[in-house]
């Protein structure tokens, strides 16, 4: 059963990402020490007794497609509606429109939660988040009135539809027609595909965001105008009307997230979807980019829920199945696999990098708070910058090392793992989607260089770098083999980090091909280095802590200093790839027609 | 549709195996150039036209159980006729009892070219090759005449039983016991899992080698005997006589190889399963070891060959697939995505790992013909010693870097390689079982430090760091950033490995449980800087024939710069992790109720 690890969240949570100063901020009154504990704990139970059981349910029994209409896994409608009555999607949404109000850094373990508990189930609320944050981006007063308390209330859920047959990564593409009406509202034409959640008996109405030119729009990304598109129309007085004109004509059949209905929605082959405007015209990409990074923060939470998961399901196997004598002589009969050296350097590996990415996700959720509730406005942008330039680390390499976690998840459990009724096989399937969908691996890494590192000239990654340094001093001030190792590695680490923020800043312009064949390994090489930064800070704070808590506490440092030796060295192997190689060469010597 | 890559076998086994001088070995006459193209033509149509058109079937349409019987996927059973009637399962085998008497080398590239066709449909094959070198090891001279040509034509097929629930990794826990009838015969009793291809109706019978204990036998591995349990008893004169009491009670639900039926199998449930003794009693263990290392072999070879099939698959879509403006600004509509940079790191990453698994694998199939061929008695031991420290490194290292190639080869997919029908989604899974059946990568590792570097005191480690010493001299002699770069990271991962080496002969005996706990990172640091070494030996290989296909050498010399500059530099880090770390440090300094 899973087991929502709330004592890490909350040292994370107090200890790394600030929680105290950030209940001090305006809009933080109601994160009170208790507050935080109570919706941790509430949160963790409806997670792990009512959603985690349908897990392997919905992997069973998936979505089911018939005549246009989707049906969702048996006791998933009940458990969407308790998951909504307990006030769930709203958590980090605004009061004003029946959200709680709380800060994103308490929202970020609630989502965690969810995701462990059920992947396939958490995606609704995930993509209804992303539509709730358009509205309040770009939505008239009018607009946020109408849809986002009805969101919030699981009344209607929502979808983000971007992407069409021939515009997957590459939204300039989207071919969608909007024709307007004369009277405010368009007519939609088009396909979208890989819509998800796009079609379900979840809830009464589902209302999707929708990417589409109008006739006069410019060509590329900058004629894209954003339409919010509910499956039934909406009557003045808020009760719903006639069905609109988009209709789901299948959903895929796909390697895990099986649950999680992915539609083909076709938009207007009976006379035109109706639509409107959210926001400009031609502007919709830019709004979309905002609710994206919400969103994409959210699917590396995916990739930390998962991981914990798995690790927790390894973890109890290794504990339980008995094979084989230590090999250190220490007993004659057979003990349990947990005694295994190689068993237990996969779970402390499997541990570790969930731990530092939890970490690293829930600063970075601090410091969107900070961004918007700081009220020193230089302080706010600093704030956000850092918020910005994490984000696609946090999707990126979360998502990555999920693969790798939930790969050792199977390799724990042996033949067992590859028996699909043991369940570890669930989590490797269901993982492999998440380095691909809002945004892959190389688009996060392609938004990291450009967006991230070379707009502001390297300024958000040299300030985490000089942050890095100071906490290298401060190892340096502690004794014992932990924090050697960890000042050591994590020395290295950010200088093969500051090394490739300075061949990216140097060869962006002059050799781009250079830079972008070491995008992906930039992206990986900033992970580890600032998942090792915040494990380097958990240590010392663990340190610090020591008497309050030995077990916990004395765990976190051996973890710590597994990090520092098992996963920080490869820092230096990515600097190599990216800087040494000169990125290029070795990509790019080979010729289309040598492959 | 899968292409053998004719092209670069050839070039391994002349170039970097010896095929040439292979051929001059008693046993090795038939190895003329003409007849190893002819086979590997032969081979290559057979498995792209019959067999890899299969797969996708095979997965979508699963062997199946029923009262007892499993039928294997449809077409599977005229595809295994057609498969035997080429004389495909006696390459390796002796012409004495049927086979073609190839060398291990010329059998190796029909191995890869099945497995990378229909890994299902191939794993019975493997399992009867197994069989048959068991019988061939310990048999009887009447053993052999009776099964081994039965085998050999594919009117039988061969499986091992090894695994009981009880015992996995830990073969000393097998329980399956075996009474002897007074005649020379044998009852045998007990439950058998996960035995591949355990029942099915492809062929007359099915001869199952098991592992099991007479009444006076030992307790652990030194009381293991092997028996032949055939599915029907056979007559004196070798007709099939009355059903054996070995009973399929059902297959299991798999994550991959959903084609290959993974057996339950029963024995004795109605007055015991007659059997006979292979060998001498309570040797059991090790025959099965001989058998073993081929098996393991070639399981190594299934991860060749998936990564191979994945890398050709993900290619083609790379060619085909039309998304985004090059970053370099070099064009202004969207191109192919093996345009984009990272698709062609991604590319490149499956190539150069395939290539060098490929290579070094084939160099100890060649190892392997030299252990048995060479007149001379020393080197036959010196090359046997080669072979048996390659095994584990190529099973271990070639099947985890399946599980990544065919991780990226999704990727590369982007949205559709999660949706099962693009096809992409089947390797991924199926190659998930690789790093686990016919012993864990673990287990691998075990063997590695155990057998092949402790027992010989590092004899055959040190002999092949000094050959890779030599390559990196000759590297030395070579002008340009390729051989720049991979003299600069061979010697770097020779220093590595040699330090690895070190560590574990200096600590194997005081600290055993640091020396396991670095076990795996030891195995990948030796399949990497071998594979690398190999890459090295090619790259020299294309400088000296560029004139004769400048298109492949030129390929070569690129791929192998990009293994020394993206995969090389890893041994560094797992260097750390293994000797720096001192092993179990950070892995074993929590403790069990800490986890």
């Amino acid at each position: 059963m899973y087991q929502a690890p709330t004592s890490d969240m909350l040292f994370v949570m107090k200890e790394l990402a600030g929680l105290e100063a950030i209940a001090k901020l305006p809009g933080g009154e109601d994160a009170t020490p208790e507050t935080v504990e109570a919706v941790l704990h509430e949160a963790a139970r409806l997670c792990g007794e009512v959603l985690e059981p349908l897990n392997a349910e919905g992997d069973r029994n998936p979505s089911r497609w018939e005549s246009g209409n989707v049906h969702a896994t048996p006791g998933f409608k009940v458990a969407f509606r308790q998951y909504v009555e307990g006030g769930w999607q709203g958590v980090q949404h605004p009061q004003e429109y029946e959200g709680q109000g709380l800060p994103k850094l308490v929202g970020t373990p609630c989502v965690e939660m969810l995701n462990a508990a059920n992947l396939s189930f958490a995606l609704c609320p995930l993509l209804t988040d992303g539509a709730i944050e358009a509205l309040l981006t770009a939505g008239t007063e009018a607009q946020k009135q109408r849809f986002v308390p009805k969101l919030i209330s699981g009344d209607w859920t929502g979808t983000m539809n971007l992407t069409e047959p021939q515009a997957g990564s590459d939204l300039a593409a989207v071919r969608t027609r909007a024709e307007p009406q004369g009277d405010g509202t368009f007519k939609l034409f088009g396909t979208k595909i890989f819509i998800t959640w796009g079609e379900h008996d979840m809830a009464g109405n589902i209302v999707h965001l929708v990417l589409a030119r109008t006739p006069t729009a410019p060509e590329g990304v900058k004629g894209i105008s954003l339409f919010i598109v509910p499956k039934f129309l909406i009557n003045e007085d808020g009760t719903l009307g006639a069905r609109n004109d988009v209709h789901c004509v299948s959903i895929e059949h796909k390697l895990g997230i099986k649950a999680s209905p992915t539609a083909v929605l076709q938009f207007g082959d009976h006379g035109g979807a109706i639509g409107q405007l959210i926001g400009e015209e031609n502007r919709g990409l830019e709004y979309m980019f905002i609710m994206m990074n919400a969103a994409r923060f959210a699917v590396g939470m995916q990739g930390v829920a998962v991981s914990d998961r798995a690790y927790q399901k390894a973890l109890a196997y290794a504990k339980e199945r008995v094979q084989s004598r230590p090999v250190d002589g220490s007993a004659k009969a057979a003990v349990s696999i947990i005694h295994h050296p190689d068993v237990r350097r996969m779970l402390a590996t499997m541990r570790a990098l969930t731990e530092a990415a939890r970490a690293l996700a829930y600063v970075a959720a601090g410091e969107s708070d900070r961004a918007h509730g700081d009220p020193d406005e230089a302080a706010r942008a600093r704030h956000q910058a850092r918020y910005e330039y994490l984000v696609p680390i946090v999707k990126g390499w979360s998502t990555e090392l999920a693969l790798e976690v939930t790969s050792l998840g199977v390799q724990v459990h042996g033949g067992m793992g590859f028996i699909e009724e043991t369940g570890a096989a669930q989590f490797y399937r269901d993982a492999r989607i998440l380095p691909i969908y809002e945004g892959t691996t190389a688009i996060q890494a392609n938004d990291l260089i450009g967006r991230k590192t070379l707009r502001d000239g390297g300024a958000a990654a040299r300030a985490l770098l000089a942050d890095i340094a100071q906490t290298v001093d401060a190892l340096a001030g502690q004794q014992g083999a932990a924090f050697e190792s960890m000042r050591r590695h994590l020395a290295l680490g950010r200088e093969a980090l500051a090394s490739a923020v300075n061949f990216v800043l140097a060869k962006a312009k002059s050799d781009p091909n250079a830079v972008f064949a070491g995008s992906v390994p930039y992206l990986k090489l900033a992970g580890i280095v600032l998942g090792g930064w915040q494990m380097a800070r958990a240590m010392l704070a663990s340190q610090r802590l020591m008497q309050t808590d030995p077990k916990f506490h004395g765990a976190k440092i051996a973890t710590a200093q597994f990090f520092a030796q098992h996963v920080l060295p490869q820092a230096v192997a990515l600097e190599v790839a990216i800087v040494s190689a000169n990125g290029s060469e070795g990509v790019l010597a080979l010729a289309e027609d040598q492959f």
